[in-house]
């Protein structure tokens, strides 16, 4: 069968299969993503295996999957930028702050103890330890909304440590790819530092007095959906500048485009014309695509104690981190608690910081594979673990599927 | 430099050059299809062989570059689909179905005698004449309503029968594609039309039975852009049924499942979203694509007077096919011929016609590159014609960009 056909009848699957999942999910009070997933487990090799079907004959077609998933992927940072609310995290204060570094430390260092343990050496381990520290807390603001205490001191807490976590971990990661492409030397790390600094630099700051002016001048001319094709142009220019030139993960580029364009007055426009973009079609195909290219039988029984420990360390690191930072911050023990397991959820980042670690030979099959199950167990538990805390409120509502967030 | 991060970089060049040349092409007054086709021309291997620069190592990123603008073939074929207005059709009556008709057949006729003079065999003649068959009359009811005649019989003459034009192209490039493929003996013929009669009725009659209904249930279920998902998916698997089941284009599948989804509610929802699927991307780089697939060179000296002979043959064949069916029909002798001339500039439909028959191999790099110097002067010169024939109006408006009008 003709190649472009096969890329159309595994899209189809894809998409539905995905979809469908996604909505089982969120009818079982689970969030999409977690059926987006293990559907994906279930159609690669894991089950399926369906991109060796004796229909998809065309050797390219995992490759294509993969380049539209890499496509979800920078638009999912895109938006993720856009949504950053920096007003909200300064307004939830020290605690917040505190949660969301010691959040990142705490995964990093115990993380890459599980890693250095595992006979892994250091930079492979830090990079387990950052795939770690990605939260991923929609699901979390969800269960406190159905709880109705999300506008209390740990719902804001915990939106404002998020938004730190974000920010952090793109940033480290970045640092990361950078030191560990170039880390021969003393001055070859400050050049890759330099390349880094330069890089941002230029991009937030020239970009955003540039691309706002650009934008509303776009937006003035007669220009067919002009301003949603600067939006993806910049996007792709900068996840391309950001690894080509500043030696960074290409996501980094995405997020910094989507940080600028969040702040101008094309904020809704976009906005609008990315979610269709992301959620029709190319952020499911990323999910499957991440079971795809995972074998969870390639774990074998010697690898699922190395699963279930980093879960254990996930929700672990998560609590003790981000409840130290909250407690330093003021908050009480039981507060500190319930932001830590809040936090201790994971998501699309993790799995993005995993994907790129495995591109570029930092974190091995099993690891990913590790990754995946844990991204699973961490987003079934934390709602689990987060109404355990709460009393249930007295003739409350009805919980309210999580599709009404999005991932 | 990493496959992922050239594909990132071909696509920002592709969509920041075609955009803009789109732009300019309308600031001088001229559809943005003719832009952003010169500019694919100038990218492509006729001037800079923008894909075979240091930069862009990767052997595959033509092929990827080429799916995503089979991919935005297809949402423009649904989008078509959509617009396809069968009251507006019917309201013109006789003149614009007879105009429609026999302005298929002359060129299909005219065409395929230039090819068969050319020493092009009869299957081969015979999808030349094809390919000059498909009319886009954007342009000329842009003129028109720059010209304050949109509203007359001519204006309304030519909008039916562009929609009769385009539902036959679409069925006849089916039905060429079908039995030029098993062509060998009356059986495998009458196989092959049954094959299309089966997958036509199914599509059609099953799908407008189902489609509508499984729009209104996932429109109200908690699935993030599940709409659009669905729109897509079900774009995909038509394209991919029309080929691979029905053995006709996959456009025709695009095309069917647009008319479908374009007589549901849910028609204002989905147009947009697709829209900002098409133009911000997709569209831009299918129209780029064929530039990168066109060596202009390649035709050589030996090759400029086929060329020439196609465009004139282009547009007598229009003129007089749409001419004698409106004369028919029951307009006068100017009037008729103001419709011809109006109908004889192609565009995107005559482009993906011959796209698919080069992928088939019906057409050859010279043929090629001839619809596509054929496209551009045809949409050069009908405004100018066809503002030649109409007494310019007095302290009428000053001409609006033709960006108003998608291509």
């Amino acid at each position: 069968m003709d190649p472009v056909l096969q890329l159309l009848l595994a899209l189809f699957i894809i998409v539905v299969m995905a979809k469908s999942a996604g909505y089982l999910s969120t009818r079982l009070g689970q969030p999409s993503v977690l059926g987006e997933l293990l559907i994906g487990l279930i159609l690669g090799p894991t089950v399926l295996n369906m991109l060796h079907w004796p229909v998809f004959g065309d050797p390219h077609l995992e490759e294509t999957i993969s380049y539209l998933a890499h496509l979800g992927v920078l638009i999912l940072m895109f938006v993720a930028g856009m949504e950053v609310d920096l007003e909200a995290m300064l307004k939830a204060g020290r605690p917040a702050v505190l949660a969301g570094v010691i959040g990142v430390i705490a995964p990093i260092l115990l993380g890459g103890l599980q890693g250095w343990l595992s006979g892994f050496d250091l930079a492979h381990s830090a990079f387990i330890g950052l795939t770690l520290a990605a939260t991923s807390v929609s699901i979390s603001a969800q269960t406190l909304m159905e709880l109705q205490v999300l506008r209390t001191r740990v719902g804001m807490g915990l939106l404002g440590a998020a938004v730190v976590d974000d920010v952090l971990v793109v940033l480290l990661l970045s640092v990361f790819m950078g030191v560990a492409a170039g880390s021969s030397s003393l001055l070859s790390v400050l050049w890759v530092l330099a390349r880094m600094v330069i890089f941002l630099v230029l991009a937030i700051w020239l970009g955003g007095k540039i691309l706002p002016r650009l934008g509303a001048l776009v937006e003035r001319l007669p220009i067919s959906e002009g301003v949603m094709a600067l939006a993806l142009a910049v996007t792709f220019l900068y996840a391309w500048a950001a690894e080509a030139l500043g030696g960074m993960a290409a996501i980094t580029g995405a997020f910094i485009a989507g940080l600028i364009f969040g702040r101008t007055p094309l904020r809704e426009e976009i906005e609008h014309g990315m979610h269709t973009l992301a959620y029709a079609w190319l952020v499911p195909v990323f999910f499957v695509s991440i079971g795809l290219e995972t074998n969870a039988r390639a774990l074998g029984v010697s690898g699922i104690p190395f699963a279930l420990i980093m879960v254990v360390v996930a929700v672990l690191s998560k609590v003790i981190g981000c409840g130290l930072g909250a407690r330093l911050g003021g908050f009480t023990n039981g507060e500190a608690l319930r932001l830590g397991v809040g936090m201790s959820s994971r998501g699309e980042v993790g799995l993005i910081v995993a994907t790129v670690g495995m591109s570029s030979g930092l974190i091995d099959d099993l690891v990913f594979a590790s990754v995946v199950i844990m991204v699973l167990v961490t987003t079934l538990l934390t709602p689990i673990m987060l109404r355990a805390l709460y009393p249930r409120p007295a003739g409350g509502p009805q919980p309210r599927p999580a599709a009404e967030i999005d991932q």
